[in-house]
């Protein structure tokens, strides 16, 4: 199996995608390949830096651009035809690999990936899917931005492919599927939400009806549907609350010495609370509904997210997610 | 003044309204009322129960019906015409009483008063705006739920109402205004947002531009206009995250005898963030844009919280934001 990886990615890129691809190659089955897309002379000063020896199996690809976080996303992949997103998608495309990480540009990744793959049969429109920690394990919410004018169509075919993508990546067996809406009644949301609570009704068997902002981090429902604008503000708040309470936590804690002191005892607590809300330990979200497979990773994922990311990527292929989906879409 | 508490509503009423509108009572200005409305025999033996003498300035106003949290709010308003809602806006508009403080079934509050008060010239719907401890002070989100159907005029409408508020109640100067968006770029977001990017960059002086999610809780601008869907699942997703949190660091304070004596010894800093962050202390939201006062609560509203939102419906008077509000809208 062939990975491609946009080195050129995130935050922190080219350093931390380098990395993270090291660190999957070291961990790859024997004849799986990392490559690492984008400007050859970057990613090798980013090697040279590495202290152990660098893995056979890790390649370099050269791309002679790439996109920045802040450029506009269509038009970057219309008119930077040799970037590192679009160069990925093309090796993609001609089977010379086998599915992508990407953690730059979210925008310009879903553009560049949609076009250039184009969707599963039955399917008309992506959707990014993010996997989230709740009291009782893991949720799966879709969309959280690929598609901000979602129809009720799309909500249905994203409960469909949520569903592949837990049963096949995540193991949980019979997963069921919620609508994010304001209220638990039928009769609430939008005009959208409610056509799309008739599909799901209809359509879904899995399906356990509306589900609150409430529920999400309750564990409700193992698959929450939502269009594109509500699920990337939903996540973004998400993230930011969590920043404040940690920051908060850390400002009451240096109060005074007791508080200092205590922080101290119960240290090991804090890094076990760390590790079990980590969304590095998960591993990117995959972009879902196209014809290949593309994981999207924050923009400030670190090594271990970028190498999760690599996993995630050959258990959706070692699975077969999107034959799933496709014959799921088919058979109903 | 007078203002009426609706005794019913919340999930632990009338125990906590009472016990909420003893306090206003007893902290009240000389002259002031607080209006218990409800239904006399319960309100009469909650009241039996407090410790202390009632109050004189604290009345009952019998209403032989309730709205129950879960009943669907259109209808129950219609048809429950003595519920304790319905008689408090009756009360509102006959001049009777000057606000009501509503904690019960948010949905039959917005109703009864939207329908009973009529919404003040200028504006066309209803907003329920929303204050949120921010890592800068305090932040106002509006709407959280009032109005699911927002065009782009409304979100404009938030802005000035919600900068009035800030202004008059939460003496903040010049308050800065952001509108809720999946990026920062103009060209982000639905054909509802950019058109309500293009009026409020139009007609919103201290407009400072889109926000993403990730700004909710850092403090980026004073208010957040958003349409009533995505606040809603905005704020509520921000309750399920905290309760979590909450929840992940207790188990994780328990694990082992020196973390839980690190928790004893660090307790005084968990108290201090619980009261950084109590909702409770911001006493409740304004419903913006009705012809009139009202503070609606969170159903989980404790004594203080009710409290807190009389004093909050008091300022509201006596700085006028009405009329502000009014004035705000025809200068434009």
């Amino acid at each position: 199996m062939r990975i491609a990886i946009d080195a050129m990615g995130g935050d922190s890129a080219p350093r931390v995608t380098v990395e993270g691809a090291k660190d999957a190659a070291e961990e790859a089955k024997s004849g799986d390949e990392i490559l690492l897309i984008g400007e050859r002379k970057s990613i090798e000063i980013e090697l040279s830096r590495c202290k152990n020896s660098i893995p056979k199996n890790l390649k370099i690809h050269h791309a002679s651009e790439w996109i920045d976080m802040h450029e506009p996303p269509a038009v970057s992949v219309r008119r930077k035809k040799d970037s590192s997103i679009n160069v990925a998608v093309q090796l993609l495309k001609e089977g010379a690999v086998d599915a992508i990480v990407a953690a730059g540009n979210t925008g310009a990744a879903v553009c560049a990936a949609t076009l250039g793959l184009g969707m599963l049969e039955g399917i008309e429109r992506p959707g990014i899917a993010i996997t989230l920690p709740t009291l009782k394990g893991i949720s799966l919410l879709i969309d959280v931005g690929a598609n901000i004018d979602a129809k009720p169509i799309h909500l249905f075919q994203y409960a469909i492919m949520g569903a592949a993508f837990m049963r096949d990546v995540r193991m949980i067996e019979n997963p069921t599927v919620g609508l994010l809406n304001i209220g638990e009644e039928e009769s609430k949301g939008t005009e959208l939400i409610k056509e799309a609570y008739r599909i799901l009704e209809q359509r879904c068997s899995n399906f356990v009806g509306n589900i609150e902002g409430y529920d999400l981090f309750a564990g409700t429902s193992n698959v929450i549907v939502c269009d594109g604008f509500v699920g990337n503000v939903a996540l973004k708040v998400s993230e930011s609350l969590a920043h404040s309470i940690e920051l908060y936590l850390k400002k009451a804690l240096n109060r005074n010495p007791m508080t200092r002191f205590g922080a101290l005892l119960s240290r090991s607590a804090f890094s076990f609370l760390r590790k079990e809300t980590d969304y590095a330990e998960y591993g990117g979200a995959p972009l879902l509904g196209i014809h290949g497979t593309c994981i999207i990773c924050h923009g400030k994922s670190s090594a271990k997210a970028i190498k999760n990311a690599v996993l995630v990527a050959r258990e959706f292929i070692t699975q077969g997610v999107n034959r799933h989906i496709v014959e799921a879409i088919k058979g109903l």
